[in-house]
């Protein structure tokens, strides 16, 4: 039999619920979040915003947490915090997360689901705390010292997830060990004191992750990402700086020219062709065409998300209109919760 | 110069305090609190109840908390939590803590306060966690593994003693390195975001700790404590029943006569009289003559006590009023400590 932690196994369950949100959505509770250091990027919108409006879209209840307090599991400041999460929130209304169906808030907004946090660690070991693959590999990226915020970090995912009994969690294969936990947690809690969580499982991406512009992971840092937010002027200029090479021809050749194949990745996602044919059109029209075309085919794309975007830009009532909504949603859903958890461990006085 | 967090220094402050308390009682915000793991005994009783007893009538601003999170960190279940809970309060009404005075609460019941965890974790590295002495020798001491919540216990402390900005814990020697943190915590929070917590010191125990009626640690488990809440008669068959030795002549001599100076030890704190003078005047009379000096010393100290105590016990609803206007009034106390500290952080939406 196949570890239940397995790849393959985590694969299998994903495929199953994809089949199942087809035809029964409302079955379905996802939680997902974003960490608000920055604005939101095409990879972020390729990779994970534009599913979260699919499934919103099905009729799935979804969730989406702008996790400020992971912004200080591996760093000293919470710096331009406030204007980080209201930039998000814009992004997310932008890209057509809308907040009648899906519920925004703040993760330090909301009490009574990080208490849970006391019960959880009472179900795991140091151990098990500290063999986690993925909370190593944040912190040797991080360069920081291992804080008892990121070492406890899977314990909080699952606070995130559970408070509103999420049963499914869009990530990507190396996050799988932080569904493991959570999954840990809520069995052995539905063990010792009786049954409050559900069984979550991965929905893993079926998109592979997008390149930044010089075909490098994307990132605000290496200044290969374009940001939902930014101009069409922006956008280009940006664009026109990203480094191709020196060979005429365009071809789609992600190992030996990261460059012109990022910009290709990216004019494909876009226009919905291939990174072939376009380089193909293209031909011995050089940088400079494809990047043009690169351009064009950004901002044709984003145009209606921008344009929203500057609505809110211009109505800053408004969201936080629409966070104090999700905040208030998510206070009660996490005292209900909480109440729950509170009964099943007799701890009600 | 001596360190910061050594002994001397700790005693020194710890005298200071002392004399603080006497000249300006309002300057001083205590916290202190129980694990509601059974009745509390006379170990409970002389080695803290007595004393917080003495802080609130001084003026101090007391907190006593029911810590019943702690239950968890190192057992599975939370078996008869509520009567545990209701049992202490009674307990703590009966010893002369005042509820107007002093307020009353528990540790599950103040999310705003629990939330503190997350910024604070931030603060301290898994390695500091992991070199407690404190939390080895719990654990050790449990036999059962180290749980997260174990693990990073001196942070719900911190959590728990800053939230209402105490600056006073009484704690045995023992218990230092967990104030040394909390002091850690508040210093760091201080100096990254801004001044929302004051220093905070241990206030040292000045009496040595009552043993057990057969010498040994006084514990439940080893059926040599006498609890607050037992009748006279219970007092007395407990006290009958505990081991002493077959010499005739009563001498105080806790190396060599284990049980015969814990039944001392007992009567010398209940009368105000020393373990020898005791001895001297029992003589010939043996443990016959030495249990019944016990049990009179006890039942007399105790009577008043236990007399409000059978009041509280038939008043289950006041003493669930108690413990909800505990619980309301350190709500109210943590969610403006939560305001301030996201305010600080910059985390206001």
């Amino acid at each position: 039999m196949p570890n239940e932690n397995s790849y393959e196994v985590a694969l299998q369950k994903s495929n199953d619920i994809r089949e199942g949100l087809a035809k029964t959505p409302e079955k379905f509770t996802m939680l997902t979040g974003d960490r608000p250091t920055g604005r939101l990027h095409l990879g972020h919108y390729f990779g994970t915003l534009k599913g979260r409006v699919e499934l919103q879209n099905m009729g799935a209840k979804t969730n989406v947490l702008i996790a400020d307090y992971q912004v200080i599991t591996d760093r000293d400041t919470t710096e331009h915090i406030q204007d980080n999460v209201y930039n998000m929130v814009m992004d997310y209304l932008a890209c057509g997360i809308d907040p009648d169906k899906t519920m925004i808030y703040a993760h330090s907004a909301v009490p009574a689901a990080n208490q849970l946090m006391l019960p959880f660690l009472s179900l795991v070991s140091e151990a098990e705390l500290a063999r986690n693959p993925t909370v190593k590999a944040e912190m040797e990226a991080s360069g920081h010292e291992l804080t008892g915020l990121l070492l406890t970090y899977p314990v909080h995912q699952a606070c995130d997830i559970l408070f509103c009994k999420g049963n499914v969690v869009p990530v990507g294969r190396d996050q799988l060990p932080h569904i493991e936990l959570t999954r840990t947690i809520a069995r052995r809690f539905n063990n010792r004191y009786g049954k409050v969580f559900p069984e979550v499982d991965a929905l893993l991406s079926e998109t592979p992750l997008l390149p930044g512009l010089d075909g490098r992971k994307m990132s605000k840092s290496y200044g290969n990402a374009i940001n939902i937010s930014m101009t069409a002027e922006e956008t280009a200029k940006r664009i026109k700086k990203s480094q191709t090479d020196s060979e005429r021809m365009i071809t789609f050749d992600p190992e030996n020219r990261p460059g012109v194949s990022g910009l290709l990745s990216t004019a494909a996602i876009c226009t919905g062709r291939s990174e072939v044919e376009i380089a193909e059109e293209i031909g011995m029209g050089g940088s400079g065409q494809l990047k043009k075309y690169v351009t064009e085919a950004v901002n044709e794309y984003f145009a209606p998300i921008r344009e929203r975007r500057q609505r809110y830009e211009n109505d800053l009532d408004y969201v936080k209109d629409v966070l104090h909504e999700g905040n208030r949603r998510a206070n009660e859903i996490a005292e209900q919760t909480l109440a729950e958890v509170q009964d099943a461990m007799g701890m009600v006085y």
